[in-house]
């Protein structure tokens, strides 16, 4: 973060204000603002209550900062369900979009994919799952420099009419749209490389995320065992150990890219709460992308492009889907 | 199969009789029955549509004879919407299931899980998916051999409050009922061998286990890219590769295990298309197993006594469930 802010992004920092300073050098305390904050928000918590309850929070208050437009980004390191709640309280949801969901970039071998929802909404119907697709374009073409990102539907076989019926409708919704739409994707494809948007529910999108963990996990472990084996595989095994060391962390949901919150009114970007130095970084870096690159207004023009933006009277912003579920 | 006929089961051959004797010896052919049939469904086609359409088809001929009471069990390695299409109009529903399903066993390596729906239903209610625990748990128990099966629903959290409305509501059946029900499943423990029994909606099913194979061709492609990073590593991945030979092909669920048919009136076991002789035996022997454990009266007697067979009218059976998803 530091460095970013040496790169010309003006960085507030929140939490208390002693341990911030702490953790700063003399230089760095100088680029920084700070704003004490002794409150905070845990995994434990009921987000929206908490969210609700705690003003004082250093995520309610980064959030209440960037609502009002004093800074135009918000990124956070904290639990996912808390940034969340925070943010659709403060910063409020995009005009016309029915409900913010949450992005995972997954920097698969064959590809990047940006992979939503990630489980903000366990329940959506067609019209959620078509401005998925539009926000996750907007936001793969303006932050990740994608041209004519091509999106994915996630489903049960590759014709249009494979699916539950809500995800047979958003098909045909999506094919009549838009976007460089390429149908729907069946899970043993969503690794494949052939997509740079793949969208879905959250309740899906939470299970896929976590078997694919679960998967990497199980096979990593089948490999060490491979190469305890014998002495031979063991020797082998030792060999291959420098090449090996990263396959696991490159390829875990859990462990690599970000969580993007997509149909807010301001960038918002969720790291790993293990976040080091350098993914904090990275994120700072991509909000102050998707500020420069007006990913907020490309996604509200892709909307209304595509039809999808939400008719009638405008949301107040402040209802939080239920069974939010992501937590990190 | 011979190899089961040589144990005492009776086999029933369904296909063209001049390639079956062909691929018969001598003393094989006398322990065998063989029904010719020159027609089949493949699987491009409508599976519902192809069972009705073509009564001469061997899958349709072999669901026959086991629906009439002259055969006790069906085994088959043709395509599974066929056979299930061919069963559900043949063999009938078992009275009081409201729909089929299709369970896949994964034979992990923490122990194996028999993972339902697969694909048979793409969208369901809270009652089916509670029939599916009880369904999968008395076959884990009469078939595999289970002595109280743990049985886990696949949500997206492990509080009973995760997930959605549909699953909230099996989650507090299940809970209330006489399963040793294990609660939530989170996809990230699928792996974990910690359930013996484990129910979700066929879409998210589908999706979960297509997801794994994808992932396991990922990882296992990444493990040989850095067998090849270099002299050392290729040297380690040499010696490595006969513990590594297996580790994908026992990980992957579309090349392990078998999918069962549970809530018809006869036992369904589905073969891979790729079956080796082995597997068929293996099939066969589970078949078998499952009519002299009388794993379909087990499974009534289960439903009723968790009160979860279907009230009112008995079901004719014909009805095909829309949607069926799981080709192999």
């Amino acid at each position: 973060m530091l460095s970013a802010a040496r790169h010309g992004t003006r960085c507030i920092l929140f939490g208390p204000e002693a341990d911030v300073r702490a953790a700063l050098t003399g230089g760095e305390a100088h680029s920084v603002d700070i704003v004490d904050c002794v409150t905070s928000i845990t995994n434990d918590e009921e987000p929206a209550r908490a969210a609700r309850a705690k003003p004082d929070a250093s995520i309610v208050r980064a959030a209440k900062l960037v609502g009002e437009g004093e800074a135009d980004a918000l990124v956070s390191a904290g639990p996912t369900g808390a940034v969340l709640a925070a943010s659709l309280l403060n910063i409020k949801r995009l005009p016309g979009v029915h409900r913010p969901a949450i992005a995972l970039l997954l920097p698969l071998p064959a590809g990047q994919i940006l992979f939503l929802d990630a489980g903000a909404n366990v329940e959506v119907r067609p019209h959620h799952l078509v401005q998925f697709a539009y926000m996750g374009a907007a936001f793969s073409e303006s932050v990740l420099g994608v041209e004519r990102p091509r999106v994915g539907l996630l489903s049960v076989g590759e014709e249009p009419g494979k699916g539950t019926p809500d995800v047979v409708e958003a098909h045909s919704r999506l094919a009549d749209g838009k976007l460089s739409f390429a149908g729907n994707v069946e899970g043993d494809r969503l690794t494949s490389g052939e997509y740079d948007v793949v969208v879905t529910d959250g309740f899906t999108g939470n299970v896929a995320l976590k078997v694919m963990e679960g998967t990497v996990r199980v096979v990593g472990a089948a490999v060490r065992d491979a190469a305890r084996s014998g002495p031979l595989s063991m020797l082998g095994g030792l060999l291959l150990r420098p090449a090996l060391r990263g396959v696991r962390e490159r390829l875990d949901p859990e462990t690599v890219g970000g969580a993007y919150l997509l149909g807010l009114r301001r960038p918002v970007v969720i790291c790993h709460g293990s976040s080091r130095a350098r993914a904090i970084e990275n994120a700072v870096a991509l909000a102050d992308r998707g500020v420069r690159e007006r990913v907020v207004e490309r996604t509200g023009d892709a909307l209304a492009a595509g039809s999808a933006l939400r008719g009638g009277r405008e949301p107040d912003g402040e209802e939080i889907p239920p069974g939010l579920v992501r937590q990190r």
